[in-house]
């Protein structure tokens, strides 16, 4: 069975908590993929989401890389979410309320007024699920990880970062984007 | 965008509602079909899922059909919405936290012990979800519905139901499901 959200979102949180560490050193989406063992170019497909949302910011050059573009508390899971999987609704209301047998060719005005029984409920639970994933934020996150995660491990993850970066070759242009 | 839930639901739901209307008359998939203007062979696979749910009952023989197993009170939209969809997850967790290339080929305990900190807000928003749809009855969408239905139209619809029950012939099995 598919997921409503899918491997992306997952992706997409690791790669931010994965910056918020990181710290003052950009990565590009190929240093990340590489860091998780995860594919560069599927990965490559969710940055730009991120920047246009806002999340992430880019810069160019043999430093360059992305970087998260606001601060941790203020990145909510479901900014992450929507930037990722765009408006994709829980339910999609097909509006078969306008079609009955005893209708003929034009439905009443009773049947097609306002939201339907079935459709409200359901943007409820919508409503319920964003509020819930509006309620936690990328700083949450960090927080669990941090308790989790030995202080040498993320000292390690650094080094490993800061190895990468420094080893990019002057005056080749930094990709941002893995290849596809 | 694909929706979390399909049409599937929503077809569920209305079949479900008219039969609250049909009052004693069982109406076949193909009846249903028919009354709302849909695909017989869409709705057909639908109703084994219901029944299997113990949500609707299948009766055979010239008056056969399915009527409702259960008290409108008693058969929640999540109820309709598992029954229809199945175990569909709200997030599909690949469990990459356990992927590190500083890692090498074991992670560490530390490192997938207890559940993802990001699942975790999945798993609460997939439960506020959850328990909004829980909250909801097919007796609360029946009333709305009949706050807006005119009393003249449902006596049509029962009318409409009395009569293709009635023309059916004595002898020929009533076909529950139509040909797919």
């Amino acid at each position: 069975m598919m997921a409503h959200l899918t491997v992306s979102v997952e992706y997409g949180i690791h790669c931010l908590l994965w910056l918020a560490s990181s710290a003052e050193t950009a990565l590009s989406s190929r240093d990340l993929a590489e860091l998780q063992v995860i594919s560069p170019s599927f990965l490559a497909k969710i940055f730009p989401k991120l920047e246009k949302a806002g999340i992430v910011e880019a810069s160019e050059g043999v430093r360059g890389g992305y970087r998260l573009a606001l601060p941790l508390e203020d990145i909510s899971v479901l900014q992450i979410v929507d930037a990722i999987e765009g408006d994709k609704p829980l339910f999609g209301c097909q509006e078969i309320r306008h079609r009955c047998a005893t209708f003929g060719d034009a439905p009443p005005t009773w049947a097609t007024s306002g939201v339907c029984a079935i459709h409200a409920v359901m943007l409820k639970a919508e409503k319920a699920m964003r509020d819930e994933l509006a309620a936690h934020s990328l700083a949450d996150l960090a927080t669990t990880f941090a308790g989790k995660a030995p202080t040498e491990f993320i000292t390690q993850v650094q080094d490993w970062m800061k190895e990468r970066v420094s080893a990019r070759k002057p005056g080749r242009r930094t990709k941002l984007e893995a290849p596809s």
